[in-house]
């Protein structure tokens, strides 16, 4: 035999003291004035030797590359990260995926992961509860995947099978239209091409100002298809849009989907974690009358990359929807069996990501994560009064959540072109200096910065200086 | 604020150096007389105040949570372990894991992951040659996923988006059919039930006594299915099957998909690997003219869960087929904005599962990996002369690979039924005492223990001992 993945102490205990001292030096880059990334051109990254695999190099060179990953990633962990809809770390959470790593088994059966198999259904009965499907004590139906996008696709899947019963074995029927707010993800769009529905059959319902779908707008939809011959069967709607943080109406839309027959599906992948917080869950009210709901706790709850949840308030509906038979290999009849989530799960291998959730949730506690929750919300609500009193930023949207859309005026007289081909520019120099990073998003051609609060290392005064940097950089051009 | 997730140096330390034990020990367990699993029931287990989650419990609590989280889980990096197409430990990777987790980001845009995505790219255009799809210095066309069933899947979207090319936006069309042969994985099946063929649809075509797909078979398939008006679309071909390590005839059934049209896709989830090894890939033969493969690297390529890619033949086929629009947010036009894998991905936030394989090929080479490979079929045929040569093992199928699928014979004389029970009774008491764990499946009502080469870790005497401690259970039971 080779020796070739022998682990010897030594060699072991080499790269554990590597680890320690370039996690350290890592950890510590977090929060002070390292930048949060060194921008390179794809064109010129390219040009590395690293990118070489061919003939084996030593162990002195993996360090190295190691150090010249970290180099060229972004620290999404960082104080001034603010760019998507995550960030900051979390000690106890790497810790969970350092050990996930260590065990690196598949969630298929009981069998090869018994206890991130009840941990994962622990954490599903704990959100289901907290979405409002059961009873504290009540177990939940749903399962983790690969996120929130899968979570969506999983949801309209599940809708499809149940309200007609013979297309998993027969296939999709056709006549079918789902439907969504035009500021819903664009993960349903990429569902309905999955699912077999057809992109031109999920229907757009238009929102309001604040990016708030228009009920009425959605039983006019639902009319008109109907009218078209065509069968409404779905409706996701959003906790918490991706660009606006807007909360769609759902008491009314629930009643619409009642009266219709519709499956009414929430995607709270970035929203739903207010459910945390006592202040802040009445943003949900009417989502616990919802059949499904996604919920990312990778976002909001800080958790390392993925973990996605997809509750259903029917029990047995994954099941049902998902097992497609010929397993005989796997799911094998004996006393745990009713524990195996493979049969559940449109996964085969599926990565253990309960462990991080669970170490973080052990150690914050409900208590923790209101606190953050809430912390959020404060800085939210500072930060538009800021930018309300100082006339260099245009507010675009009241937020009601942990979105903060805006633009920034030039000092002289400009009109709405300039004033965009402005915001662009500014956003473009952020990015190559690196040492902050926020996104943009459009609102028909209008560009503007999208503030996401949701870094949990972040503290107000490094929101503050994101903004001054913003007008340091305008004045520095003399605009 | 509040400093729930502030990050001291002494807290980073002190966790580090809770790891670095724990690692150590973890480590040295794996190939020493610790078991491979400590059994519980399912039940019992539950019955652990550790899933309780409400209140926040201290440090000592976590390191305690972590350590119990260990001691229930599955040893799959374990020397016995080998029950799963998986198993063993590989330091690089898992030191590249830890730091994907430092990092954690996502892959949707090269913004957010500017070397993650190039590393990406490098195993795509590296592994694309290896099939035989690319020549080496050509761009391959193809994505990391979450796992072979979703591989497999995207598949099968792609060549229904292919074929039928108004299907994303109008929906499926209906009398699809896709067949694939009854060795296959079960994945196809879920396939079928989420893209809308229907599982009814999908057609199990025969297979010779070493689970190959008969090309025969396949043909007259199509005939009938054309007869009776359907529309043949798919062949999903494997590379190593799940239970016996088949590779499907790809020469003939291709010529078979170019005669009928239909899209040719080669499940290589398990066996793709062979690729490595100049003396094994033979078996791949034919395999370099489908449109379509699957590969897990963390089966035979020794990397944590999950590391799967799907390739394509041809350029631009997961663009077309997945992008959905509506994603102006993420999306930007920018100078590395055709670097951007999300428009390819059928996820939005996806995790870096890149440097993993990267970091470990680096440090393995192509020689590396090739003498792997060439190790474990080394084993594989000298365990099988050793079952052959045991009157007490009776060898099920004749190994093409890494699958060894046999049944022990009690001593007294005994009926087929008694000797499935005793293989079943002799699988169980494996399990329970947890020394070793290898799985079993079933062909039609017979089980038989399936022993995987996979397991870099395995020595030659751990894969006899295995066999012996069968033959040491029943001594004791007196058959």
């Amino acid at each position: 035999m080779n020796d070739l993945l022998k682990l010897s102490d030594a060699n072991v205990k080499q790269w554990l003291s590597f680890l320690d001292a370039t996690i350290i030096d890592y950890v510590n880059s977090l929060t002070s004035d390292t930048n949060v990334v060194n921008y390179t051109n794809a064109k010129e990254l390219s040009d590395s030797s690293v990118f070489n695999i061919s003939s084996a190099v030593g162990d002195k060179q993996i360090e190295k590359d190691i150090l010249y990953f970290l180099e060229k990633s972004v620290r999404t962990g960082h104080a001034n990260f603010h760019n998507q809809l995550y960030g900051g770390f979390n000690l106890w959470s790497f810790v969970g995926e350092v050990i996930t790593a260590l065990t690196s088994t598949s969630m298929a059966t009981y069998e090869i992961s018994p206890i991130a198999t009840l941990l994962e259904k622990t954490l599903v009965n704990k959100m289901s509860h907290l979405v409002g499907f059961t009873d504290a004590h009540e177990n939940g139906e749903g399962i983790m995947l690969t996120g929130g996008s899968n979570a969506n696709m999983v949801a309209m899947l599940a809708a499809r099978n149940t309200k007609f019963s013979d297309s998993k074995s027969k296939g999709a029927p056709s006549g079918l239209v789902a439907f969504c707010s035009k500021e819903a993800h664009y993960s349903f769009s990429k569902a309905a091409n999955i699912i077999g529905l057809g992109t031109d059959n999920l229907i757009s319902v238009a929102s309001n100002a604040n990016g708030q779908m228009i009920a009425a707008e959605l039983e006019k939809e639902i009319k008109r298809s109907l009218e078209a011959g065509k069968i409404p069967f779905f409706l996701g709607a959003t906790a918490g849009t991706t660009v606006k943080g807007a909360y769609d109406p759902f008491t009314e839309l629930n009643d619409i989907c009642k009266k219709y027959g519709l499956w009414f599906h929430v995607d709270g992948a970035w929203g739903g974690s207010v459910a945390l917080s006592k202040t802040h869950r009445h943003l949900l009210e009417g989502a616990q009358l919802a059949d499904s709901f996604t919920w990312d706790a990778h976002k909001l709850m800080h958790i390392p990359l993925i973990a996605s949840f997809i509750l259903f308030k029917k029990p047995g509906v994954l099941r049902e929807s998902h097992d497609g038979g010929g397993n005989t290999y796997i799911f094998h009849d004996y006393e745990n069996k009713s524990y195996d989530t493979g049969p559940q799960s449109l996964q085969c291998g599926r990565r253990v990501d309960s462990l991080k959730l669970w170490l973080s949730w052990r150690a914050l506690g409900d208590e923790g994560y209101e606190k953050l929750m809430d912390q959020h919300f404060d800085f939210a609500k500072r930060l538009t009064n800021y930018i309300n009193q100082n006339d260099r930023y245009k507010l675009f949207f009241e937020p009601t959540f942990l979105n903060i859309c805006f633009q920034v005026l030039p000092q002289k007289q400009a009109n709405q072109k300039e004033i965009n081909d402005f915001n662009l520019k500014l956003r473009e120099r952020l990015l190559k200096d690196g040492k902050f990073m926020v996104n943009f998003s459009w609102e028909n051609d209008t560009p503007f910065f999208r503030l996401v609060i949701a870094n949990p290392q972040s503290q107000y005064k490094d929101y503050i200086a994101f903004l001054d940097e913003l007008l340091a950089i305008a004045h520095e051009w003399g605009s």
